[in-house]
């Protein structure tokens, strides 16, 4: 229903300019202009902001579009901090009872990180509190699933990612590719994450400050676990003591995905998993849905 | 309400987020924050986004801002066709019944276009067909406004402004500022007005493409008025008969503010009026709201 005439009015205002995209050739387009239309008016009417208020917010998106370049995108940053990212992330992502829960994939996955060994360190610079990472990647029955691959990456004890830090660490540094064999097992060495801002200098960070928040995500691994017959899972292991854990910058904690890091300081158990010093024991295991 | 743990979960998502807002020192910015993100959470529930729909509006967003220069303002376009800027307007300048509406500013306006005297030709340059626009400036009763300030500016009967053909027209083609004397009334000649594009070259004209939606403004007159103890008005004037009319790309027409252009071929009129040829007459009277 639109005014007789068609024009503009306050109390009509999104249903008129939705009705002028009835003609759009794609039907998923018009519909989620439909949406969005309905909740920008809705949101602007609840408002009602100052012809300056409208301004800022434009000089805002201005910004924060002028703050992405090839290697910096703070619109995704933005979604993130406005918890967008995890809930098309949650929406994507609905898994039977039992499996294990994705979180998002965020900026630092690279896609030609080396296959290794399983048990390698991937830790190429020798920084940092050791640490070893094993588990299982299982199905909903908690049978083992063998061959499926296990993508890690992870920040250095600083903070920081080997892209972050061309020149300064190693390229693929805590990087690496495992497969599992028969018994779904998987181990490898790494170093004790830490936690870590996400980009503040642009409009986001700005906006994040002026809301009284932090930008600081706390310690994680980040994996993407594949194997046939099973969904893909894009998912952290998180450290429940970090400072942070309970207020992450981009809400990507979620209760199912803590690890905990055991220092591990029995000599024996050092020199069997291969350490010369004591190291933090981390177990967990996967459970994949199926496809 | 947010979930016991304060971690993020699909059904309380848009919660958990303003939650952490808590320590936010503007109230008014918690306020907006606060609807923003219900508002957008219920629009990506309303619309469970694929990842690569969600990754086609940041570069969406991405690309508005990568289009906006200091001469050019992709996201105020944007706002535009999605009757934002009107909307805006409309909450911002609601009028006692009886007086003028407003519609939006847009982006052609000078500050410093000269004062000139009452009858004066805006149109410096002969080119189009020759126009006088009359009326009076009156208050919501009905009386006159003496010294009251008219600021009109129109495309040229290309459909461009002077500040979009520098060198091609004359500066300060088709702008003046008058001044009304004690009867309350205004008169000035300038060129009969042509619909004209908004910018359609950068992702906003894409997306009006792909909406299946034209880029055209009908032909129209801008206007701002200014007097002691009245709001200031802000707001076109439409020619009835422009093919545009019913689908202003932005919004901005209103059914009171049609202005009849009635062509006068009649030669003691045409020389009373002092035009050498036919011209096109438009009477409109202006009803300021009090201050």
């Amino acid at each position: 229903m639109t005014s007789e005439s068609g024009y503009f009015t306050e109390s009509l205002s999104d249903k008129v300019v939705t009705a002028r995209n009835a003609a759009a050739q794609d039907p998923r387009l018009k519909q989620v202009m439909e949406v969005i239309t309905r909740k920008l008016h809705e949101a602007v009417k609840e408002i009602e902001p100052t012809e300056a208020e409208w301004f800022r917010a434009i000089m805002f998106l201005t910004e924060t579009g002028h703050t992405c370049t090839d290697w910096r995108q703070e619109f995704i940053l933005l979604s993130d901090v406005l918890g967008v990212s995890m809930l098309v992330d949650a929406i994507n992502n609905r898994k039977p009872s039992g499996a294990s829960e994705s979180t998002v994939l965020g900026p630092f996955h690279v896609a030609d990180a080396p296959e290794l060994p399983m048990g390698a360190d991937i830790c190429l610079d020798q920084k940092g509190d050791p640490m070893l990472v094993h588990g299982r990647i299982l199905d909903t029955q908690g049978n083992p699933i063998a061959g499926a691959k296990i993508d890690v990456w992870q920040a250095n004890d600083e903070g920081f990612y080997d892209v972050q830090q061309k020149g300064l660490q190693p390229d693929f540094n805590l990087r690496g590719v495992f497969r599992t064999g028969a018994d779904g097992s998987y181990w490898f060495k790494g170093v004790k994450p830490k936690f870590y801002p996400i980009p503040d200098d642009g409009p986001v960070g700005k906006l994040l400050a002026a809301l009284g928040r932090h930008p600081f995500r706390p310690a994680h691994l980040h994996f993407i676990i594949e194997a046939e017959g099973h969904a893909r899972l894009v998912t952290h292991i998180f450290d429940p003591d970090d400072p942070y854990i309970a207020s992450d910058a981009v809400f990507g904690v979620k209760e199912s995905l803590m690890a905990e890091f055991k220092p591990v300081f029995d000599p024996a158990k050092t020199k069997a998993a291969g350490f010369t010093s004591p190291y933090f024991d981390t177990e967990f295991d996967f459970v994949l849905a199926p496809a």
